[in-house]
């Protein structure tokens, strides 16, 4: 009772995440303008910054902190606050980075209820550039908060190996749905995992975790004190985080589809981008010929109507009470494998982690 | 003479380096399969790599391991020249990494005597994961053959440093040639300075050294015995290699104007690109107003007929003789600047490190 006395509420929490956006933002202007570069530049990184980065649900970096805070089981110093929320928005610099990048290749339209990054009038293909100015921040965050810990270098190689692990799940996404030939053949519920573990599960749900246990300075391997075998934590996160992130990239794809543009922030694009999402791969697996017949000529076509078609066959084939079926199921999936998480007193990496990405997401609408 | 004996020929260092690059090729694409990714994207991934690294002129890369042999005063074993060939060819990734980005965005039509890689048919804007899957090439390098070095941090550090160096480098020249609105009067000698410095100088110059030096365990201050000072090497070494890279881009700029598209292996692409290179700012100096009004209305275009008139223009004003003179201003500069470098016979970092580099570069026309 004491403790939730002292833990702040949850919007405080926000507000105290995004003051640290605050801090960060200016360290990243000041390091800039040291450069020496003239202002056109320094108002244009500015904006590179402001127009991509805030905007989102900030899902991803508050779940760093409050994975922070679970396994500290206390509130945190305003120091740890503001470590656990550099590394927050280090997260969500990741995202940025990859959204503005994806937006350009996916050809999207809107993003976050505004136009994507390179529609903005003078911006188009110079996204990609300040995209990797993007991705260049995390790792001068980094270096200015982290210098001095035993973990650095852990931090550091986790962003890169899921820097790479996401850019291979995009490769897998736009290989498997390229826009000049539509082949339904080539789409799998095999190649839909592969795709959102790589391009989703490890970014926005293994990532944050791992940071939060480099910061609470778990080791690789431990004893448990439960049962009779040693616990690799990392290993373990990732066996539950993963199948979570399946999970979310299933939601996310079926919002594309059934979602309302107001509550999501964008117009789903999946089906003219003939993507390999789980709605298709749903309605592949239940079609009669005749609804497949008009899956193979109207998917993956830059067409309004055609799209209307594809979403009708979706709606035949039950496709909403199909979703309502999977997310009961995978809900008491997930729940089993957190069980697996040995209950011990004595060590940080608790249960409690888990649940809370489980219940921010469950039967979400946006 | 014994040294020089032993010192293969310098046409077999090429082909060790280039025997380097089917480890290090074979390392990542074996590191690439075992994430369980299907053949068509590691076919994809493979002609990534064979497509955009290894088809340049190799000079930064081979800048590092000449460095380290001449701070090593012997010739390399073969694991030391492993390591430097690895650190030479991390280089090269991260020079295809932003050469597959700037193509795309300078919609430039050649490279290396073939399409770039944005115009591969299928292509198209996936170069730009392609491209940030080359970037992360380089950590997955260091970290196979540096994770137990002392220095392993230093060099992911000069990677992202100069990583963000360079998009910085980018961006200035990005929106001081914006391509919808040409307007001379923003183009000066010293954006020039300024993009040369951060586009090329850096990861072009500094960088192959200082990875060098890292390798030489060379320290960051020690006393010169000749002198009565302390040497800062990595700051000494910036001070020569950033004015050569300088004078690198100046060439750079001059052969997209001058030089043959065979021997130099693309087209040049300056003038319709608006870029602010050297040879507008030596014509804008010395145009009369008749000259100067044919530079304001067809610098800039995609029209080649524009184009041709600008060039006439260049011819006009005698850029070729100032760029002769420019040269050797320049050299003579650049050699006074590397007799600063104390002659000791005690300390490793040598002034032949940086004479090699002009060795290589003076009056090049490719």
């Amino acid at each position: 009772m004491d403790q939730i006395l002292k833990s702040p509420p949850v919007s405080s929490k926000r507000e105290r995440f995004e003051q640290a956006f605050v801090v960060v933002r200016q360290q990243l202007l000041d390091a800039f303008a040291a450069q020496g570069v003239p202002n056109d530049a320094q108002t244009w990184y500015k904006r590179n910054i402001d127009y991509n980065v805030p905007g989102g649900k900030l899902n991803r970096g508050l779940s760093v902190v409050d994975s922070v805070e679970t396994m500290k089981g206390r509130p945190l110093t305003d120091g740890e606050f503001l470590q656990a929320a550099v590394l927050g928005w280090a997260v969500e610099f990741l995202q940025a980075f990859f959204l503005v990048l994806d937006d350009l290749m996916d050809k999207s339209i809107t993003r976050r209820g505004q136009p994507c990054y390179y529609r903005v009038p003078g911006v188009g293909t110079i996204s990609v550039n300040d995209a990797t100015m993007l991705e260049s921040a995390i790792y001068q965050l980094l270096k200015l908060h982290f210098r001095n810990e035993t973990y650095y270098v852990d931090l550091i190689e986790l962003f890169h190996d899921t820097t790479f692990q996401t850019s291979t799940g995009q490769l897998l996404d736009l290989i498997t749905a390229p826009e000049d030939s539509v082949d339904l053949s080539k789409i799998s519920l095999e190649k839909f995992q592969l795709i959102a573990l790589h391009k989703t599960a490890y970014y926005s749900f293994y990532l944050p975790v791992a940071l939060a246990m480099h910061m609470c300075q778990i080791p690789a391997a431990y004893p448990s004190s439960s049962r009779a075998e040693t616990v690799h934590p990392y290993a373990l996160a990732r066996s539950i985080l993963l199948p979570i992130g399946e999970y979310f990239q299933v939601q996310d794809d079926f919002l594309d589809f059934a979602g309302s543009p107001e509550k999501i922030g964008k117009v789903g694009t999946d089906i003219i981008d003939n993507k390999c999402s789980w709605c298709i791969n749903m309605a592949l697996g239940a079609a009669s010929p005749a609804q497949r017949a008009i899956l193979d000529t109207n998917y993956g076509r830059r067409d309004a109507e055609m799209e209307a078609r594809v979403k009708t066959v979706f709606e035949e084939v039950g496709l909403r009470e199909k979703y309502r079926v999977y997310e009961e199921k995978v809900y008491a999936e997930i729940m089993a494998l957190i069980e697996s998480v040995p209950d011990d007193e004595d060590v940080v990496l608790k249960r409690e982690v888990f649940t809370n990405f489980v219940d921010k997401i469950y039967k979400r609408q946006k």
